[in-house]
């Protein structure tokens, strides 16, 4: 009898990155494949930059900065200063390890080998044994409209910190893009137990990954239960822009609302306790909603937080 | 009455870019070009890099790792280790800081800007004052023949240490190539007083240059006298592989092959008081010897050898 349970997670970068090491320490039973959002990686300096990837990658290596939620822990910056004193750009930090990987990456990439292998080559050097996949081989660019005009996803994130009025967000490419060969195959094979919708921002790590054709379709008719984790935590965002986007995008400001915008394609809703009283209205939707605790502070918690995600998983199959 | 003192130094790695600081330190009235050897460039890890352009770069703007003889002082290698534990190649060292000049000229460079603007914009930010000029704005690369096969620059001199035996040596893509637009300029520009051949490699490092069609008939043309100075002392080179090339070569072993090598477009010939003996064999070919200490340890050392240079070919002009 096999008692391996296959687990596919959507993700994000940090507050994803965390629910996915949970996912891959919490039980040597699981086989994890995670499917990173890619809307955000861009070319920069002539290196092509994949910051959820890297989030990723560097958590499950333990090798993550724990308090910048990008980068590598006892990171070092002398690229970074060497370059301002030669007038190139800084508003996009690259600490002098974290620099190893991109160049490794964009070498790759130049030499004609895709995203999905290069990725593989990594997680391989890293030493990490959960599959990383990027959710498309080919280019998609979240752009987000904003009361400063269009503007690509670093430049909102990372140099203007979040502070513009975003009216829309689109996923530039998302329409001629496919998912990558595995994502591709994961998304109709049936030996997979269920998928894990991290608790990531919506609108921008999780939404690229639906954008691309046939993926929420996908998800909706696969047979295995598709399970959403709040990133709300008593109504409000633990880290990043969720909160002030939703209200932006007027698509409310609970628990309650991300799962509703999530909609019918999620079967179920992991929130918050904080959050109970949504559960009423999460329920009238049609989705199972399931309390927890939230906070991933430590590993334990993303663990226990991990092994509620895949018994309420359990819990919708059976 | 002007008395500045238009001087062009063509010029390889360390032993030349000691000299081409001597030559912009000694006198403020000297007004100083320095051609560089680029037949040593590659594309390394996807980065464009010129060693010979960097090393006087460094040394120029008083960065240079005094030590090594390429790089930088004070230089940290977190770059290094973390592509190392990637599993990317390592036989090509570049320190942190090393890499912010690597990686904007690449950017540079894939953005359009030809190799001798990067270099300026490059010079610009390190506050030198004298001009650095790429010796063409296409590619040459310096081809070994030797009894490990054919041989990149690189891979002789810095994977291979320079130990395999070489019959030949070609410069790729010489035929076609054409001085950079400044250099150019400089060969047929009737202010010039002096050029100086840095005393440097004659076969890796000034022979790319004379090799690039027109350079060595319009040295030899131009009214302005042409110093060569000697890469011997005492019979061997200080660092690097000429002696062993010139025994490979069959080109002799003394100071003064070096200056037989060199021939008719050199007018007069810089030697190392030790070296005094080929003196008159120098004479008797037409080049003027002249000798000096040709060690270079100390930035007096390179001010007084400059000095002399200079001198020297006040000299062979009056």
């Amino acid at each position: 009898m096999n008692l391996r349970k296959n687990i596919v997670a959507l993700c994000g970068g940090v507050g994803g990155a965390k629910l996915a090491l949970g996912l891959a320490s919490f039980d040597a039973d699981i086989d994890l494949s995670i499917i990173a959002n890619t809307g955000d990686d861009f070319e920069h300096l002539g290196l092509n930059i994949s910051p959820d990837i890297d989030t990723i990658a560097y958590t499950l290596a333990g090798i993550a900065n724990p308090e910048a939620g990008w980068g590598r822990a006892d990171e070092t910056w002398s690229f970074m200063d060497a370059l301002a004193d030669l007038g190139g750009e800084t508003w996009f930090r690259l600490g002098d390890k974290d620099l190893a990987l991109n160049v490794l990456r964009t070498n790759l990439l130049r030499s004609g080998i895709g995203l999905s292998e290069v990725t593989s080559i990594i997680t391989d050097q890293l030493g990490i044994s959960s599959e990383l996949i990027p959710m498309s081989d080919t280019d998609v660019r979240t752009v987000l409209q904003t009361d400063h005009g269009a503007l690509d996803f670093q430049d909102y994130f990372v140099r203007l910190q979040c502070t513009p009025v975003v009216s829309s967000i689109e996923f530039k490419g998302s329409d001629n893009a496919k998912p990558s060969a595995r994502f591709e195959e994961l998304l109709t094979d049936p030996d997979v137990d269920a998928f894990v919708i991290c608790p990531s921002n919506p609108f921008i790590s999780i939404d690229p990954i639906l954008a691309i054709p046939t993926v929420r379709a996908k998800l909706a008719d696969h047979p295995a239960p598709v399970v959403a984790i709040s990133p709300l935590i008593g109504g409000k965002s633990v880290k990043g822009p969720t909160s002030k986007l939703m209200s932006e995008l007027d698509v409310g400001s609970s628990a309650g609302d991300i799962a509703k915008y999530y909609g019918d394609f999620i079967d179920g809703f992991v929130l918050d306790h904080r959050d109970s009283p949504f559960c009423v209205e999460i329920e009238q939707t049609g989705i199972q909603p399931f309390c927890s605790n939230v906070v991933m502070s430590t590993l334990d918690d993303r663990c226990r937080l991990a092994r509620d995600v895949v018994r309420f998983a359990g819990v919708l199959t059976a």
